[in-house]
C-alpha cells in the first residue's frame, strides 16, 4: 500500500432544480452523485479519464462502500465544494473521505471505497500502475 | 410498415420523493423516465425484456425524438397511469403516443420515436422479426 | 424508544434504463432511492403516506446517515425484492435496515437513520404520535 | 412581446457517471437537465436566481412543452456545449432554443418552453419586470 498524496482535492460545482425535491433542498441520494463528481475531476486531475480507463485497460472503478451523514441542506442555486481526500491507496482498493461545504458550512460528509474491477466480470483486480502512480508519492 | 395493435397500453407507478423538486411537484424531465417504464413493460408485456434482446440479438432501441406537453402536475405520493399507444411501427422505427394521468386528469402527453440501432456502430438497423411480430397484428 | 414491528417488509421494483449506467449495471446511489421507496411503502403500508404527513403535521422526515454496502451488480430487466427492517425507533428517529436482493442473490444491503423535522425550519421535532405507534407494537 | 438579446448563451458541462445509462452512453432523458442547466445560467448571468426569484416574487418558471431530437450519443468523460437562444420572450411565456454540442458534433437539439406560475396556485403570472427586462433588449 502507498501513501496517497496528502493535498485535498476540491470540486466546484452548482444546485440545479434536478437535485432538489419537495422538502425544498437538495435530495440526500445526490451527494453520492456530487462526490463521484469530485472524485472523477480529482482522477482527471491527475491525469486520466475513466471512459480512457475501461477502453485502454478494460478495468473500471466501482465503488463497493459509501457512509454519508447529511448535516445540513443545501437548496437551489447554492454553489458548494466538494472535496476529495484519500485515506487508503492500495493495489486494488481506494477509501477516500469526503465533504460538501457551502461557504463555511459543512453540509454532509463521508466515506467511499473504491475497487477497481474487470469491465466484463466484475472481478477486483489491481488499479493500473500508471493511474496508480499518479494518485500516490 | 404493419399495423400496430391497436389496444392501448397501461403501467401504473408512484410517484416518490426522488421524483419531485423544489417546486414540490414532479420534475418535468422524470416524465421521460415514466415514458420509458411503460415501453419498456409495454415490450415486455409483449414477451419481450430489453436485456434480453441486447444480449440475443445486439441491437437495442434508442430514443430519437421526443414531445411532451406538460399541462398539471403530480405531486409525492400521487398514483400515475401511463399510457402507451403505437402510432406508426415501422421496419426500423416505433412511434408511440404516451400520456400520464392522474385519476381523472391528464398530467403529460407525448409522442416519442425509437430507432432500433446496433448496440456498438449505434447504426439503424431493422427491429428483430420476433419483436416486430409481437407488437404488431 | 418503543419495540419496533419485527416483521420485514418487502417491496418489490423493477430495474429500468434510467437506473443503469455504462458499466451496464445499475448506478450505486440509486440504491439509496430504491431504500427510499421500499421505506414509503413501509410507511404507506402502516396507513401513512408522507404528503399527507407534510400536509397534515409541518413535519417531515429526512435521512441524516446512510450506510451502503454493494455486494453484485443488478442488470436492467432485473426485479428486486427490497426489504426494511426497523431497527431503533425513537421518539424523533427511525433507523433500519435495508437489503436489496435479486431472486437469492443479496446486491446491496445498509442501514439508513431518519429523523422528523418542521417542515420551515428542518429542526428535529417528535414524530407525529399516531404515526409512531402505527409503525410499533 | 419583447425582442430577446439575440446573443446565444452557452453552458459547458461535464458528462459523468450519473448521467450514463447500460448502452453506453448520456441516458437521453437527462439532456432535459443539461438544457436546464444552461437556462439556469442564462438567467444568471442576466443577474437573476431562482430560489431568489421565488423567495423575492412567489413566482417560478415551470417548463409547459419540450421537443428533443437526439441525433449523435455522448460518452462518459465528454465537455458539451449547451446553447440558449430564445426564440420568443413573452409577457407571461419564454420559448427557447437549445442544442448541445461535443465539439463539433451536434447531438442534441430542441425547443422548450416555460411559463411564469405562481409558487403556491401553478396559475400563470406575469415574469417579474426586472427579470423580463434583463433578457430582453
Amino acid at each position: 500500500m502507498s501513501l496517497p498524496r496528502t493535498a485535498r482535492f476540491t470540486h466546484l460545482l452548482r444546485v440545479y432544480w434536478e437535485d432538489t425535491d419537495a422538502g425544498g433542498i437538495v435530495f440526500y441520494a445526490n451527494y453520492l452523485k456530487f462526490f463521484e463528481r469530485a472524485r472523477t475531476e480529482w482522477l482527471r486531475h491527475a491525469g486520466h479519464g475513466q471512459q480512457a480507463m475501461v477502453d485502454r485497460t478494460g478495468t473500471m472503478f466501482v465503488v463497493t462502500d459509501s457512509r454519508l451523514r447529511y448535516l445540513k441542506p443545501a437548496r437551489l442555486d447554492d454553489q458548494l465544494q466538494v472535496t476529495v481526500e484519500p485515506v487508503e491507496i492500495g493495489r486494488a482498493r481506494i477509501r477516500v473521505k469526503q465533504q460538501a461545504w457551502c461557504g463555511d458550512s459543512l453540509l454532509c460528509e463521508g466515506e467511499i471505497a473504491i475497487a477497481c474491477v474487470d469491465r466484463g466480470t466484475f472481478r477486483p483486480c489491481r488499479i493500473p500502475n500508471d493511474i496508480l502512480e499518479s494518485i500516490t508519492e
